[in-house]
């Protein structure tokens, strides 16, 4: 289950309790799934197979089917669906294109980080009423957005589900998800951290803006705004069209590491808790930081106006760095080479040292302890 | 895109449009996000694998990656939460383990079509609000249910998605649905339908109710009942407990199947459509039955009420019959046996001949042509 917690926060800032997200009512729900879930693991036995017992709370479950590892996940854009409709209200365009990539990145992106190749992805497009469907214009962008997004990181769209659930989704509006699977093949390939260790370095790839989490922060800072989601940024570029760039896909960078003989130890999806998913892996190591990327605009903005010190933004948002990879110290210039060539940009920005259970962001003077991040 | 057409009713009875679902607005959508994926599945060479086309249209999308096949599939529960939310402020009781067994065999149900072995299940459970997850008793049940359906399938529950989508979905409700991956190995398994042909038998399999198709024409009818929900079907059993009887599993019968030898040619999941799902196959035969299971006490209030002839309940609702295997002649009284075994009534109903591609069920004097199901 990845629901996942912010910690909390206070004073004059806007926290992500603020905008309407309550982890505290989800979290025994979540918990009473991954125990009940856990449980079924040993079901593949009968089939002549076995779980990956180290994927459980990982960011995609996987199966040892024999000759590869079997990938899979479901996941969901979340509340950015909103802010596109908010902007379609105020420019007549339609931003469905860009969340159709937000859609499947936050699958994709999920998945290759236990180093499997996506194959296939199905489409969940759950609205509010038949009515939804007929604005051909919006339909329209999300079908080919859809398929750009699946054309970039060379999946197979196998189908999906378009159900119109009056009275279960908002009239209006449309629930977007995607479920994909994929495989690790070679074997060799499986990056759930077994080989993550001290020496290691880490590879920040960036992002292109606030990617979909963050987003009920976002638009809950819509009411400080003086123009709301028409408020500029930056010069000719508005706060709305800044939250929807859309995120960047990272599966054609991990391809090409494949290609290139690089094996990534572990790999982080920096999305939810922002910089605190560099803790994700359960190994006891400290992960320090000496560089960080640029801050997108967005981002920027995003934090001077909910008035978060970098503490707090870094543990929320991504600030500019959307994807981590850990790999061997020798490999790490040549997985920032391979990122820049496939078009985005890498840094390699720390290494992983024997230590505490922490990540030091050095150039920001932040610490976050082994209690910053609890996804078990 | 497996949201489906219903044919236009008309007269005095209660039609599927009159009960709030607009097929003609969502199918442009439908046929472009259609053809936009087939035209993904070339991207699967790159990975040196390749799509099965037959898959295309069918219930779940298969993949030839070698060894054996892969296939995947996402299904929602549809509005069958609505009569379970509703119940639950009439009873006290919580429906919710029932309903998540729905779920889950909207998705084992199609997946097994193709003849795969279900192995992974994720679960998408979008809440219109953190609260929603605050309700231990329903979320207990959701989550009890959901593991049973997992056990009784011998399906490892990979993980999933619990958002809290406030003003995406509506507040107090819950979006439910499944995602499955398995295979089909040995990959003779595969039953797209090469191998159907005359003479061969139809056997069906039992339904337990209504299933999870026809809710909104089940919903819609309520108003016309004198208790509601509450009105008998039948002497100590409610209009709403007998429609929230779970959806049969019958992934258990498939894989005993495989067990005893038997292969089936084509399998047919029914749900939308109700029986006209047995024109499923593009291949032009004749389909004859000979015999109609027992119609359970809920689809007979149900025809009964909303004044539908047979052919109108048959065209829309499973009426007893929720799956259908095409199986060699040879194999029927066995594969009747072999599901009868597995604690499932079935009988061998009728059979496959030469002629023009429609469906005669006999005993009701009911043909269904060519027209009667457009699918791709």
């Amino acid at each position: 289950m990845s629901a996942t917690h912010p910690t909390p926060s206070d004073g004059a800032s806007l926290s992500y309790e603020q905008a309407g997200v309550n982890y505290e009512l989800i979290d025994p729900l979540k918990v009473a799934a991954q125990r009940a879930a856990a449980a079924t693991g040993v079901h593949l036995a009968a089939h002549g197979f076995q779980e990956v017992a180290a994927s459980r709370g990982e960011s995609a479950y996987v199966v040892d089917v024999g000759p590869f590892y079997l990938a899979s996940i479901v996941e969901c854009l979340g509340s950015k669906a909103l802010v596109a409709d908010e902007m379609r209200a105020l420019t007549g365009q339609s931003y469905y294109g860009a969340i159709a990539q937000d859609t499947l990145a936050m699958a994709i992106n999920d998945l290759i980080t236990v180093g499997a190749t996506p194959l296939v992805v199905q489409a969940y497009w759950a609205a509010g009423g038949s009515e939804w469907f007929a604005d051909a214009q919006r339909a329209g962008a999300l079908v080919d957005g859809w398929k750009r997004a699946c054309d970039a990181c060379g999946v197979a769209w196998g189908g999906g589900e378009t159900p119109a659930l009056v009275g279960i989704v908002a009239d209006g509006r449309i629930d977007l998800a995607a479920s994909c699977t994929g495989i690790v093949s070679p074997k060799q390939r499986l990056s759930l951290g077994e080989r993550l260790g001290p020496g290691d370095a880490i590879v920040l790839l960036e992002s292109s803006g606030i990617h979909a989490n963050g987003l009920s922060l976002a638009r809950k800072l819509v009411e400080r705004l003086p123009q709301g989601y028409l408020t500029p940024v930056e010069p000719g570029l508005s706060y709305g069209d800044a939250l929807l760039a859309p995120t960047l896909l990272y599966s054609p960078v991990t391809e090409a590491l494949f290609k290139a003989g690089i094996t990534p130890h572990y790999a982080a999806n920096i999305t939810g808790h922002g910089w605190r998913k560099l803790l994700r892996h359960p190994a006891r190591h400290t992960y320090r930081i000496h560089q960080v990327p640029p801050v997108p605009p967005v981002l920027k903005f995003i934090q001077q106006h909910a008035r978060h010190d970098d503490r707090e933004a870094y543990s929320t948002l991504n600030m500019g760095a959307g994807f981590a990879l850990f790999v061997a110290a020798d490999d790490a210039e040549r997985t920032v080479a391979v990122a820049k060539a496939c078009g985005v940009k890498a840094w390699a920005a720390g290494h992983v040292e024997p230590g505490l259970k922490k990540l030091v962001i050095e150039p920001l003077g932040i610490e976050f302890g082994d209690d910053a991040l609890q996804l078990r």
